[in-house]
């Protein structure tokens, strides 16, 4: 597989070279499947947006990111390219997960996987489990609402959540395995809450009010959001923040990163990560202009969009600096889209920058450069890696 | 005319025939000109968004749309193609209404009009009339807000209007004309509203609101326009949404169909189709990724766009699934409206879809398969046509 | 310098020459340096969103605003295009402030300077010295909050605020060299306020009101910029809007200009000009196609986006008539800004405008016309000048 097939021409030979081996940082990912899927889980896993099943007068293969499958995978699988969804699923069926897995992984060129764990389950492999299976080291990211859920849950429910809280990041921020944490308020308040630091009385209040509630516990209120925002940026962790495309459980319009300014302009200056943001990927860059902490990436967009996925990484490159964008697939579940996060990118990626080369924009050692800024360097000054 | 007229070397040969020769289905379509255009009209009538005179200094002809009349409309009527403006004015008004009609529909292609006859006027065709000139049949959409402002209209007022209205529909759901409904909420109401099934006595207490009015009926109640939503999608009659592009009555950041979502969200589960949705195609694309039921196109702006639409024909083949897009021109009044949108919509697949193949991310087959659905094929599904 | 340099063969014959050599109106811009600045302050002044100093892990020439600098301007100061970021900075510090500016401005092509006097220090150059570096007029515009400020700035504060803000415009509505003003509204208030004409009392008592604050006067009162615009608008004199894309003092999300839509439907049809409006220019395009008043430009984003506005002046090129969009360069400080906007737009025009020659969208004439229109014609119908 080259990530340059019919499209040789269009990218300069040093600058393709680069994008073939460089080794990227994905920097927000999670484990891939670890059990047998069927047909309908497959076709179910490969629509972000959608929470139901695929509906019977449609197949989900019929999408760009099915059609990057065929065109990607199905080789690394020794099919044809562009084998037909029918011969895709069988063959992908006749592998073990695990063989499916370290198959697919071995070809993404991924050096370090920064795994999200605030939402797993048996149904996906561990970070040890996705190191053993690519040979790459992995580390973790913290999911604060998720953390502070596990702590109101416990049988000590919210006496000394604040505390409690603080413990718990004051030992992440000296793990080894963890680097950073992550936000979903996207999807639990949306981003037009009120991002002030709340005091300390009021946390406890919430907390107590949250451990009380009916059914599962379900962190969603603003106060506690905020909260463990502020307290992962005073021990300077980084931030990753859920922006945009996500599942239909979210209100997209209530996920526009501009709703963060408040936060943005309060918050102790820790490296922020806007995930995914599109389609609101320009006011990312926008903000990633304009406030030294922040940084984004367009993972999970460059899976779905397939191959249009070269015009949104055209577009992300418009106003941020270089030094403040990173590589991330997102990829959960099917093995097929931890590899294809890496190959639509190196793609993409050669198809823009070639175009500024071949038009005389940049030189091919710019263009070299922002790949490695922005495929592994800026990730490992983000989170510290390699120090 | 040939649609793909100096980009021959583009488009692969087979994907080429297949669209120059699909016959598509305009599922949202409006008269063409029953009567003769003088000159201001004409510009007037090529602008969408203004409600005013086009102004003296300048000319609607110098906009994309203008520069896509004079190329591809000129040589269907005898002229060169990039005729002057005045030479093109000139020349149309050479024909009869219906032989202008008849003329330039014969190039458009179309097997079926769905036709959207809620804001129709004796300056404009009958859907029998469109079907006559164009030598194909018309299905009718019920326009839900007019229905209302009807029956409010008649003799008996408010009087059982909730009894009258579901009667409507009811039979509107048995009638073989008409194949949906249709909502501009954006137009009276904006989309940040309550979408909440009201109930039958709020909805009678509204009506009789409106009814009581000073002046001509014009719906704008929030309460009575979810009601006919919520009723229509109740018989399991489709129903098609206007979402932004349109013209400068409605405030166009009130119609980003993300305001939609807790329609979508608690609506009885038939067909949507988001209209238009410059420049939201994004969201509704994502919208139609998320929801079974959900639907979209790019009509309308294909036209205003000209030869721009290549880039919006693009950028609405990103997250929505194949199965969930659809073709329309939303013509109104001009016949080289009715032609373009075809003609600009093929020659845009083309590019787009013939960029795909030849950089390999699909075969040639599947491209004709988007061609197939997205022009045709969907349109049947969604409204059972052709059962 | 040749700005089709690389690119000579997608860009028409006449039409590229007409590029190179039209003389634009840059119809919003600021003074050049009249000092010399040190590294730091480059860096810094080569950011548009951030307002603190380029942090220490990186370089702003790490930006598409970085690589168009270093490949445009490095030849017109003798330098190999691309010239290291090292080099450049070096070179452009061995001239004399006014010698760099009138270096760069040679080659701008720009007939007329529109200066926005409203932010001026003694570190950029006034109207005057501009047009002296380059050898071409300058006429300005008046900042209508600065004004309100200036006169409750005075020995006579708020007395008499709304005869002598009245006086004042009547003064620059017969003034030669004031040809429009503009609002900072962007800045100051956000667009979502009432636009609503305020009455003189009102209008008075927030005058005393702010006059009355404590600190140094900042005028942020709505009713305040509300008045201002009014009054300027009844006066006839343009008026121009800072929309989107700016530091980050403003929030992005409520400079939307579709949040304009009451003030443009109430205030006298006077020309409203929306500055600069990424990422939002596709909405600008459709006020400017809905409203006879409203035009728009691209102008700050150009510069910012380097190789990328390309993409961005296609954007623009969608839905507004061709008579409704003007060229600027918002450029501000670094007169190599001054040169980009001009050198960027043009290169853009011909790879936009080409592309629709070469695919036989358009003829060789109508892109020349467009040409015409955007860069110069339009500004001179709106401003009145060579009246």
């Amino acid at each position: 597989m080259d990530v340059f097939d019919g499209v040789e021409n269009e990218v300069p030979g040093e600058l393709a070279e680069r994008l073939r081996t460089v080794g990227l940082i994905d920097h927000h990912v999670h484990g891939a499947s670890a059990v047998r899927v069927g047909r309908a889980e497959f076709e179910a896993s490969i629509n972000e947006a959608s929470t139901a099943p695929v509906p019977e007068f449609m197949t989900q293969f019929d999408s760009p990111l099915g059609l990057s499958i065929r065109r990607w995978c199905a080789p690394v699988l020794g099919l044809p390219a562009h084998a037909s969804a029918d011969e895709y699923f069988a063959r992908r069926s006749e592998f073990a997960p695990a063989e499916l897995s370290s198959t697919l992984l071995a070809h993404a060129g991924v050096e370090r996987w920064i795994v999200d764990t605030g939402f797993g389950t048996e149904l996906i492999t561990t970070p040890e489990q996705l190191a053993a299976l690519s040979g790459r080291p992995a580390s973790t990211i913290l999911r604060l609402e998720r953390l502070a859920e596990e702590l109101l849950e416990s049988h000590s429910g919210a006496d000394d959540f604040v505390d409690r809280f603080r413990s718990a990041l004051d030992a992440a921020a000296q793990s080894t395995d963890i680097v950073g944490t992550k936000t979903i308020a996207a999807y639990r308040t949306g981003f037009d809450i009120d991002w002030a630091r709340p005091g300390d009385d009021d946390v406890a209040a919430r907390a107590r009010a949250a451990a009380d509630g009916p059914g599962p516990l379900r962190l969603q209120d603003p106060v506690l959001v905020a909260f463990g925002v502020h307290e992962a940026a005073e021990r300077g962790l980084p931030v990753q923040v859920h922006v945009g495309f996500g599942d239909r459980d979210l209100d997209l319009h209530r996920t526009d990163p501009l709703l963060l300014l408040p936060l943005l302009r309060c918050m102790a200056p820790v490296p922020v990560l806007l995930l995914h943001c599109y389609p609101f990927h320009r006011q990312a860059g926008y903000l990633a202009q304009a406030f030294d902490h922040v940084h984004f990436d367009v993972g999970l967009a460059v899976n779905h969009l397939g191959t249009r996925s070269v015009g949104l990484v055209a577009e992300a490159l418009e106003t941020a600096p270089f030094a403040k964008q990173l590589y991330s697939s997102d990829a959960y579940g099917p093995p097929e889209l931890h590899l294809l996060g890496s190959v639509l990118w190196r793609r993409a990626m050669g198809l823009v920058l070639g175009g500024w080369v071949r038009a005389g924009d940049c030189t091919e050692i710019d263009a070299i450069r922002i790949v490695e800024l922005i495929g592994a360097q800026n990730a490992a000054r983000v989170y510290g890696l390699g120090r």
